[in-house]
């Protein structure tokens, strides 16, 4: 039997921005070392794949007024904050948010070899090119940089930090006291790249990965993003929220890997969802309402101006959604939020809350609801797994660890132990092999 | 009475090019987490200040022939190792290197940050402006960078990462679930640096450190370096191997402190130190006698034409250093080794093995003559303390820690427990006060 991967995307928390204020939360949750080390150890010990962490080079662009009810405005590094908290953990997967348009390749690879080899061989990288505009004014730059000039870099800078994992062959090193060899010079390769963005000699000074290379994830929908999956990625993390929807993403993204001489089954797609468990629907419903009552309204109605590309701050709150003009607004984001508005009957009020919340694939119910749901995406293959999003900390997690874990588990669809101890171990992934050498 | 303060001088394993030959060295010391965790767990109960962990961004610039006999060619980068060290030590402070040249003020900053915050205040920052010539290679640039120049950006360049660690007051985060206030805004402060080299928005993603700022690290030797340490270092890590150069140096830096309106008191004295230790004086000498040895010569032969300025491989190995011709080398590094020649009337392969290793301010005898020597210099107040090279692991470290620590402390030159937590506590420097809020 097909059995789901799961992983526990925290941005460290959650990313809702009521999060912090629900009955029994940990406020400081993002920014508390030992509280994220307990979390990292209860999710180790429901045998999660992997502990996925974002990353944003700025504080989120936001009018103050929704910025300071935001508890997302400060977290940790994600390189120090995994690397902490690799010693505290085994088996986990250690997956870290890196971008590729403000950051060097010889920076990258270095990072992730040294997080390879530390944890053992459980390093994976999420590549991002960044969207937020606010960061390249972090950078040195006076505006954001074009969307598809992004992706070109980031498609190049794939190639440089892949070729400086392999600078050294997996069997470099001799170290042999007696004849003073530390290394083979012959399994040392200097990539010397010069290409349209990136001018890299190389070598790295550090070994080759544990994993050969650390597990390639990435979430960009648009079609450069897709393009770039199509190119690179071996895991997913897709935002489509329907079944349907999910199945035509994958199938383009796999076709895109047949494209570029790729084995389309080496493909991970973990969607995230949003889980709120309750002992009865209505239970899990009555706290997401909590949950999204906590969103201040001059956040979300913020995020929905955002997201309809359209101001809608002028309409009365408690009414439904008038016809918005046409815009040049992201055509997805806008398309989501109307038909959410249709399908669940909601007003602006309730709206601005999703926005400014949470408003993707979300599944709110019992554990046995949960699991249906969850099976239904794995037997339909929309999905080989979850990112999970937890709604608050502790108490979500706890749910979903202590609840809905095990119903996978008797119902056969995911691990009891971990049968292997790298990443790509639990996500059943090849070690690639070097480039230069055999 | 004034005591030593001690750092462990990390690259991450011994300087000395022979260290992983010696007979019972671990000849991966340099690449072996479990070990490594093991050495800084021994230096916390031995009460070291701090790990340091020195940086290089590429494989060091040697020839093949010499290259391909160094340990030093893999190391782990800082920031994952310190941080994952952070974690298995409770006391101790991590000083991680990093280059003001080929990384950006936002990202040095914000890990600084992070690991000042999950270590519990107990990082500190080695600036660095990268001399070796093939790190610009790694970095898009044709050519190595004008040593002033980088000096001058190095400037620039720290007043922009204390910068952005002042972007919120110590108070900023009020996390008030009732109102739903996350933080003061009130107390954030946007930097809008827009400098000669650097333009910066900010403000930082994270947290002011719970140090306030990391302790600042510097180790330039050259007159830029000087003004650089006048302006900003706490600690300093001279390379003099004098009691009277070493005199000169620090009356140097502490009357460009007083220049640029810094207290001279506030500064820490760590000159780096490489300790062989023996049951007899001879024995000791003996010790690094072999270890010498086992440099090979085409690696010493090609370091001491480096230092010399002047390719001196054509010349008998065992004959006296011939005179050398002027050239336009680094004339402190050609003084240093002409006079270690005469001193000890060294013939090219001694002098090339110690050029090939190490040839700096050395500490060899026994503990007690070493505890006289370090005790002489505390006296002299040419220094505050040391920065140890051990020669090689683990045996030269826990010849440090088990013989030469317990003499200092029974002198009373040494602490026998911590009295604080942070680092600034071990070296007995303050609390930097924000830039921006009282
Ligand atoms: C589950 C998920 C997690 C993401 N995490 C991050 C992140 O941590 N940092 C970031 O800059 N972007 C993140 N993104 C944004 C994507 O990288 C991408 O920019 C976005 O989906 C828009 O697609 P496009 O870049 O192809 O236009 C995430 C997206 C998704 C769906
Ligand atoms: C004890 C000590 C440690 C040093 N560690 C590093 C290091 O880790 N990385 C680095 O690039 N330079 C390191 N340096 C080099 C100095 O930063 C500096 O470049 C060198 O002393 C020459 O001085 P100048 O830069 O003022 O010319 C170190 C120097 C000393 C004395």
């Amino acid at each position: 039997m097909r059995r789901l991967h799961l992983g526990a995307f925290m941005r460290p928390v959650s990313i809702h921005t009521g999060a912090w204020r629900y009955p029994g939360a940990a406020r400081d949750a993002n920014f508390n070392f030992p509280l994220l080390k307990r979390f990292i150890q209860r999710l180790e010990a429901a045998k999660f794949d992997a502990f996925f962490m974002a990353d944003h080079l700025a504080v989120l662009n936001m009018p103050v007024a929704a910025l300071k009810r935001s508890h997302t405005v400060t977290s940790f590094e994600p390189f120090t904050l995994l690397s902490a908290l690799a010693g505290a953990t085994e088996r986990i997967g250690l997956v870290a948010t890196a971008s590729t348009t403000f950051d060097e390749p010889y920076h990258i690879a270095r990072r992730f070899a040294s997080l390879d080899h530390i944890s053992g061989g459980r390093a994976g990288w999420n590549i991002v090119t960044t969207a937020n505009p606010d960061a390249a004014l972090n950078f040195g730059y006076d505006d954001e940089i074009d969307h598809d000039e992004r992706y070109a870099r980031a498609r190049e800078f794939y190639d440089v930090v892949t070729g400086l994992w392999d600078s050294f062959a997996d069997d470099a090193f001799i170290r042999d006291a007696e004849t003073g060899i530390y290394f083979d010079p012959a399994k040392l390769r200097v990539l010397d790249h010069k290409g349209k963005y990136l001018s890299v000699r190389g070598p790295l000074n550090i070994a080759r990965p544990a994993q050969g290379w650390p597990v390639i994830v990435q979430a960009g929908a648009s079609k450069a993003g897709r393009a770039l999956a199509g190119a690179t990625a071996e895991v997913i993390f897709a935002a489509e929220s329907s079944i349907e929807r999910a199945q035509a993403f994958h199938a383009d993204i796999r076709r895109r890997m047949t494209e570029n001489g790729r084995d389309p089954e080496l493909l991970r797609v973990l969607p995230a969802a949003f889980v709120v468990v309750g002992d009865t629907v209505e239970e899990a419903k009555a706290k997401r309402a909590h949950l999204d009552s906590l969103v201040h309204y001059d956040s979300g109605i913020h995020s929905l101006s955002g997201m309809l590309g359209h101001d809608v701050s002028g309409y009365d709150p408690d009414g439904p959604l008038p016809e918005i003009p046409p815009t040049n607004a992201s055509q997805s984001a806008r398309e989501r939020i109307v038909e959410l508005a249709l399908r669940e009957n909601l007003t602006i009020r309730e709206l601005a809350a999703r926005a400014g919340s949470y408003s993707g694939l979300a599944f709110v119910g019992t554990p046995q609801t949960i699991a249906d749901q969850m099976q239904e995406w794995l037997e339909a293959r929309a999905s080989d797994g979850f990112n999970i999003m937890f709604p608050w900390l502790p108490g979500g997690l706890d749910d979903f660890v202590d609840r809905v874990v095990p119903e996978l588990q008797r119902r056969g669809i995911f691990r009891r132990e971990y049968e292997g101890s790298t990443l790509r171990d639990h996500l059943g992934l090849p070690r690639p092999a070097n480039h230069f050498f055999s």
